[in-house]
C-alpha cells in the first residue's frame, strides 16, 4: 500500500451557522484530510501538535480510521489550536472569531521514521516554515500537494514561494490565486502559478467546484447541487483528503487519473458539509462514496455525437 | 426542419467594459438567440419590433443568418430600444447607465402565419405581456422555452407567473431562482418553480455554468474557462439560442438531449464573451462551435472504473 503523511493543524473548532451552534468539537486541516482520505486504501500518517486537552475519544477516533499519529505530539500543559467562526447566511462567507495558536505556535514537526518514504505528502494549511520543515525530512515523494491560503501571502510570502516552488501540485481558492498571481483570469492565473512551481494547480470555488490545470489541459469537477449545506467548515480539506487518498490508492499521478482524484475530493467534500464539523465523516463509508460518484457522472457526462 | 420562433428585443446596446467602449451596436435578446442559433439546421424567425433608424446592414446580418424577420415590425419615425451599461472590473457585474424603450413601450406582437406552428418557441427576455401574446398565437408548439429576469418579478409577478404556468423550459440566473421561489438552496429553488409550470427548469450561474433539473434529475455545465472575457453582453442570450437551436435540430426534447443542449448554450456562449457585442457571433462556423465541443468534453468527462 502506497503511504501518505499529512501535516496539518489538529485542533478544536466552535461553529456557528444559521443552522446552530456547537461547542468546541474536533477540527483542524488534518483531521478532516485524514479523515477523507481514510475512505482509500493506503497508509496514513498525520503529523501535528495538540495539547494535552485533546481528549482520548479524539485519538480513538483518528486511530480507528487506521491513521498512523506517531507524529502527533502531546505537549504537557499545552493547549490545543482553538478556531471559532461564525457563518453568514449564504454559507459561502464567514468571519473569524477567535483563534488560539497554542501549542500551535512553536509547533516542529517530526516525520515519523516509517513515512519518510511517503508515495504522497499532504502539506495542509499551517505555517510555510512547517511545511517546509516536513518537506525537507521526507526522501523523494512521487508527489507533494500544498493547501495554503491567503493570510501567509499577506505575512510570509517569501516563504511561502519558498514551499510553492518545491511542490508538485497546489490547491488554492479562487481569490487566493487571483492575489498570488495577480491576475483575474483564473486561466491566467494557474499559468502563473504554475511557473512558480507546481506543475498541477488545483483551485477551489466552493459551491462553483474546482477545476484543474496543466499545461494547456484543463478539467473541472462540479460541487453536487445539495438541498442544505449545513457547515461548509472543513470541505476544503476533506477535498484535499479525498483527492490525496485516490491517488495513494491508485498509484497513478498522471493527469487522467487526477481528474478522477478532483471527482473523488469533490465527493467526499459533499458529504462533509451535511453535517456539523466532522460528524458526517465520521460515519461515512466507501459504498455510500461510491454510490454518490454515480450522481457526479450523471451531473457531468453527457453522449454527443457529432453529425 | 423544425421551426424555431424567437421573440425578443431587437436593440441598439452602448457597452463600456475595462477593455473599451461602443458607441450604438447591434444588440437585442433576439439578436443573439437568433445569431446563435443560426448555427443549427432549423428554420428561425425573430418576432420583434425596431424603429426606422434601425440600419438596412443589420437586417441584412440577420437575413444572411436565414433569420425569418416578417415578424419583424419596423415603425415609422420610431426609435429603436435602446440600453447602455457598464461592466465592472470582474465582469459580473454592470450598471445600467440608460434604457430606453422607445418603439418597445407599445409592441404588440405578431407571428407570421408560417410559423405559428414552429416547433420550439424562444420567448426571450420581454414584457411577460408580449411573451404571453406569443404563447396564445402559436399552435401547441413541441417546446416553450421562457428567459426572464429579476425586473419583471419586481414589477408584474402576477403577469410572469401565468407565463411561466405555461411554458415547459424556464432559463433564469441563480439570484433570480432564490428571488422566484424564496429559497437560497438553488435544488429546492428548481423544485418550487418546476412546480409553478415549468417541467425543466434551467439556472444560469454565467462564469460558473448552467444546471439543468427535471423532476429529481440534475445536468451540470460548466462556462468554459477563458483567458479573458472581453464583453458579457448577451452570453444568456446565446446560450438560450444556442440551447434551442440544437434542440431544434435534432428533434429531441428529452432529458438527455436537453443536456447536450445545455453543452451547445454554454458552448456559443464561450463565443460571444470573446468579442464586442455580436461581433463574435457573427463571424462563426459550426465547425469552430465543434472543435470547442472537443475541450468541453476533456474539461468535463471522466473514466472511473469502481474497484
Amino acid at each position: 500500500m502506497s503511504k501518505l503523511l499529512i501535516v496539518g493543524t489538529v485542533a478544536f473548532d466552535a461553529i456557528e451557522t444559521p443552522f446552530g451552534k456547537t461547542d468546541k468539537i474536533l477540527g483542524g486541516a488534518a483531521t478532516y484530510i485524514g479523515l477523507s482520505a481514510a475512505n482509500f486504501k493506503a497508509k496514513s500518517a498525520i503529523v501535528s501538535v495538540v495539547g494535552d486537552d485533546f481528549p482520548q475519544e479524539h485519538i480513538n477516533l483518528l486511530q480507528r480510521n487506521n491513521i498512523n499519529l506517531e507524529g502527533l505530539e502531546v505537549v504537557n500543559g499545552g493547549d490545543t489550536f482553538f478556531w471559532s467562526g461564525r457563518y453568514h447566511n449564504d454559507m459561502n462567507t464567514r468571519d473569524t472569531l477567535d483563534t488560539q495558536l497554542n501549542v500551535l505556535a512553536d509547533f516542529q514537526p517530526v516525520v515519523p521514521d516509517d513515512f519518510k518514504n511517503a508515495d504522497i505528502v499532504m502539506l495542509g494549511n499551517l505555517h510555510p516554515a512547517v511545511q517546509l520543515s516536513v518537506i525537507n525530512q521526507v526522501n523523494k515523494p512521487k508527489l507533494i500537494v500544498l493547501d495554503t491560503m491567503n493570510f501567509w501571502m499577506d505575512t510570509t510570502l517569501d516563504l511561502l514561494k519558498e514551499v510553492i516552488e518545491k511542490v508538485d501540485v497546489i490547491t488554492i481558492n479562487d481569490e487566493e490565486a487571483r492575489q498570488l498571481s495577480g491576475e483575474y483570469s483564473l486561466v491566467k492565473a494557474a499559468r502563473i502559478i504554475s511557473e512558480m512551481g507546481p506543475k498541477y494547480v488545483v483551485i477551489k470555488k466552493g459551491e462553483h467546484g474546482a477545476l484543474l490545470f496543466h499545461g494547456n489541459e484543463m478539467f473541472f469537477a462540479p460541487a453536487l447541487p445539495l438541498e442544505e449545506v449545513f457547515d461548509p467548515t472543513g470541505a476544503g480539506d476533506t477535498f484535499a483528503g479525498g483527492f490525496t487518498g485516490y491517488l495513494a490508492e491508485t498509484k497513478d499521478t498522471s493527469f487522467e487519473n487526477m481528474k478522477n482524484a478532483i471527482i473523488y475530493g469533490s465527493n467526499l467534500a459533499s458529504f462533509c458539509v451535511e453535517k456539523f464539523g466532522t460528524e458526517k465523516m465520521q460515519e461515512l463509508d466507501i459504498k455510500a462514496v461510491n454510490d454518490r460518484l454515480k450522481q457526479f457522472k450523471s451531473l457531468t457526462q453527457f453522449e454527443i455525437n457529432l453529425t
